[in-house]
């Protein structure tokens, strides 16, 4: 038993936290878990009849799904798994943790939001950050050169979560990743138009997906006289373009990272442009960037890119960009994300209540969805002699698309069905358990999905309204007179109508009723 | 840069341990572990050329699935969701993490096996053990009083692996659970009717599904004169009787567990039963037995699954059998397991090569791949004012079950497709790239499953070897001629025929030729 006053001063102490948290406006994350502490204290102190109080809740940054959220991700997933398979990928699966030492050295300064495990004796290990990295240590461990995988998973990252927005310390990644010694561009267009597939038919709304490389925006720096040591740094804060407006990104890199301000205004001209081949085609000749190899050889791919994006007929949504910097330390050549362009889920709901599609809201982003580029160097970082495995590959961000259909799914009038049961069994009358569990066992084994309630004599109202609530279309219905008459009485839920049908072509009949168009 | 001498101590220190352990011929996993060990510390004394050197390799007892493992497991999780979904259960997802407490005081002596995150700041967390406590945990959060749902997804347990037997430290649980308060027996024995099913479908051979209750257990006990204290211990005793004789058991029960010499070979009179309503009928009658209330109600509700048993015609797998003692702590009611009965795998082996199907090899059980069982107390733990959510469940475990899959599949002359890939688009002549590349994006726009190779102009023979090593059935082959008359060269692989199908009708040509029957 622990010590009742030294319990009692701890909620004093954690009173005063939540109280100071609170008067500081800190995120209701922060509080919520000051909270959940505080909460846990006091079950602690009320546990005197040695029943432990538990704090009823999942992990900070975690979330359950329940049904309907599931059958919203089973079809996300399977709108995904279906373009991944019409691509040609296989599948493969990694472990949810890793040496620690595999993770190390590949995020920069985010390793500091991987989960390590405790030390509980043997291997130190920690969940994994992305599926990039534990596919590049598969590649290199079974010696593999050429693979076409897709890989669907959970990822860990402590990070501040967010979850209205989609933000989460535990989350889905959907990759497709291209690993080879192939013809510039032609893999890597094939992973654009996969982003274009996926996101014209979940039909999320508008969407563009920029583009950009990574020797082009070396190049870039290089020719505006950043030093070779400040292109990491300034690259992030480039990044920051989609958060920031250009003056605040132009303050940081001249007051913070000690860029002089004619380098910065040189960066502030080319991060502004946007277009196609004929931006990658102009800059070829601008006389500055030519004087970059390096961006010379980015532009060149980019062109190429282009070429085969026509050939597909992906270009309308596709942006040659040159703010997009992505993070990752791994990028080597291009890189591109997608970001819905619409205000999603805000005016989702707007034309939902108002009845009025095409509402004149601004078009905001709502951040990006997907990303991903050309990543030739991770593999020689675990393969013992350096051997390079050239990669390429896309990340679908799934959450955030979970949190917009699941909104969308809420507005809507349709129901979203749990189960694909297509048959209750059921009675009026009483005593006929045995007959109704007979004819449920005759349609399980005919492959018939078919429910029966738990109960000896359950009231036909609580059947058909079970029917009615869970979306169960047919009501197979037993009595005395059809078990003499050798028939089931067959109850379309929706019309009310009714019918009888005889045992031996109930299977058929059900099928014919149920059957997907 | 480390001490290069220290490094240098520490290998020879640890080529001891590995020698040791060879010495005294440990097991092959803690070997490898050291050895793994003393391998990074190799790598790091090589590690002067500032490169460092990654041990490649996944966590103990973890594995990667590749693709051809990734199919049959596709295959399997098929076969069992069907049949849930069959039977009406919805779905739900929980975290791979929970907080500490919430798996803390559920497993008994197991809790050691359970994997704890570092601390980090925050919450105290673990991996899952199980999908039954997340589930209760779950129930009780959102206050459901009723639901049928499974759940697949991995679990952890910090165990001596021994992989080739399909035990891992990170492995699938395929869980189906009936939440609710119903007439006895039956979502009991609906959840014995499922295991029939899928161990039926997935044709792995022979098997039998044991059935206890713990109130018979427990009466038996009593009835034995066991003190009340040594219940449990007693109970895990016997639960070794798939694994030792039965004069080991008793000799445990007696040296060990202090048990008397009579009362142990009262129980040895009792587990030694097998049988199906009839001995359940006749113990209601026995003398002794019918003295414990627990027992008899046990009994009286074997009496009753098997009655709804026989109306689901599985009764020929079930037997009642007085030796079943699952180990888990909070079962409450009926327990059940399922076993193979035939060698499996190495008689799997035998018959396909020597051609010699039903071999007389003895049958021997490889173990249990499903269980599951009534625990009617583990929602009312976590709910704040004890309220009870009667439950019962099974779990099957699915890393044995693909182990058998995996090696029918290498010894059997079918291949294992990785993908599903229809078409590939081909051609003989050079410099027709983009023509390759339109008419693969206009068959991927019409939803086939088609690929195309990532070289500019990559030989036929190269391009028809890729097809026949990945199962890919068809090749639309184009050239100068076939572009001019405005048609495709359709290539069946297996037969080499080639057929000009006009570009208007090859998408229902190629849907034609590879519809699923």
């Amino acid at each position: 038993m622990e010590d009742k006053v030294q319990i009692q001063d701890a909620i004093k102490v954690q009173g005063e936290v939540v109280r100071k948290l609170k008067s500081e406006k800190a995120s209701k994350e922060q509080i919520d878990e000051e909270v959940a502490k505080l909460l846990e204290l006091k079950a602690r102190l009320g546990g005197d009849d040695g029943k432990h109080q538990f704090v009823l809740k999942t992990a900070k940054g975690t979330r359950d799904y329940n049904p309907k959220q599931m059958a919203i991700r089973e079809k996300v997933f399977n709108t995904i798994i279906s373009c991944f398979k019409r691509h040609g990928a296989e599948t493969i699966d990694t472990p949810v943790f890793e040496l620690k030492e595999t993770l190390t050295g590949k995020y920069g300064e985010d390793s500091k939001l991987i989960y390590d495990l405790k030390d509980q004796g043997g291997e130190l290990l920690s969940l994994r950050y992305d599926l990039t990295v534990p596919f590049a240590r598969y590649l290199a461990m079974n010696k593999i050169t050429n693979i076409k995988r897709y890989h669907i998973a959970k990822v860990y990252r402590r990070d501040n979560p967010a979850m209205t927005r989609g933000r989460y310390r535990e989350f889905y990644q959907c990759d497709f990743d291209i690993a080879g010694q192939y013809d510039a561009m032609i893999p890597d267009a094939e992973c654009l138009k996969i982003v274009y597939e996926i996101l014209h038919e979940l039909d999320l709304g508008d969407f563009r997906i920029k583009v950009n490389d990574r020797r082009i925006l070396d190049g870039m720096f290089a020719v505006c006289g950043v030093p070779d040591d400040k292109f990491r740094t300034i690259c992030s804060t480039v990044d920051k373009l989609d958060k920031m407006s250009w003056e605040d990104v132009k303050k940081e890199m001249v007051n913070e990272k000690g860029l002089s301000e004619q380098a910065a205004d040189q960066i502030g001209e080319y991060v502004s442009m946007q277009g196609g081949m004929d931006l990658a085609e102009h800059l070829l000749q601008d006389q500055k960037m030519s004087q970059s190899k390096q961006a010379c050889a980015g532009l060149s791919d980019i062109k190429l890119l282009f070429s085969y994006l026509q050939l597909f007929q992906v270009t309308d949504k596709v942006v040659f960009d040159l703010s997009l910097a992505r993070g990752l330390d791994y990028y080597t050549g291009v890189i591109y994300e997608a970001v819905l362009t619409q205000a999603g889920v805000a005016s989702v709901t707007t034309e939902a209540q108002n009845g009025a599609p095409g509402s004149t809201e601004e078009s905001v982003s709502v951040g990006s969805v997907a990303g991903g580029g050309r990543y030739d160097g991770l593999v020689g970082m675990f393969d013992p002699k350096g051997r390079k495995v050239p990669c390429v590959g896309v990340s679908i961000g799934i959450e955030r698309i979970f949190s917009i259909m699941e909104q969308k799914a809420e507005v809507s009038a349709e129901k979203v069905r749990t189960t694909e049961v297509q048959v209750m069994v059921a009675s009026a009358q009483k005593n006929l358990l045995e007959e109704r569990l007979k004819l449920t066992a005759e349609l399980w084994n005919a492959g018939i999905k078919a429910e029966v309630m738990y109960k000896k004599n359950p009231k036909l109202l609580s059947q058909l309204q079970h029917c009615e609530e869970s979306g169960i279309p047919l009501v197979a219905i037993l009595g005395e007179q059809e078990l003499k008459d050798g028939v089931v009485k067959l109850r379309v839920v929706a019309t009310r109508e009714e019918a009888d049908i005889s045992r031996a072509d109930l299977i058929d009949e059900i099928r014919r009723r149920t059957s997907d168009p």
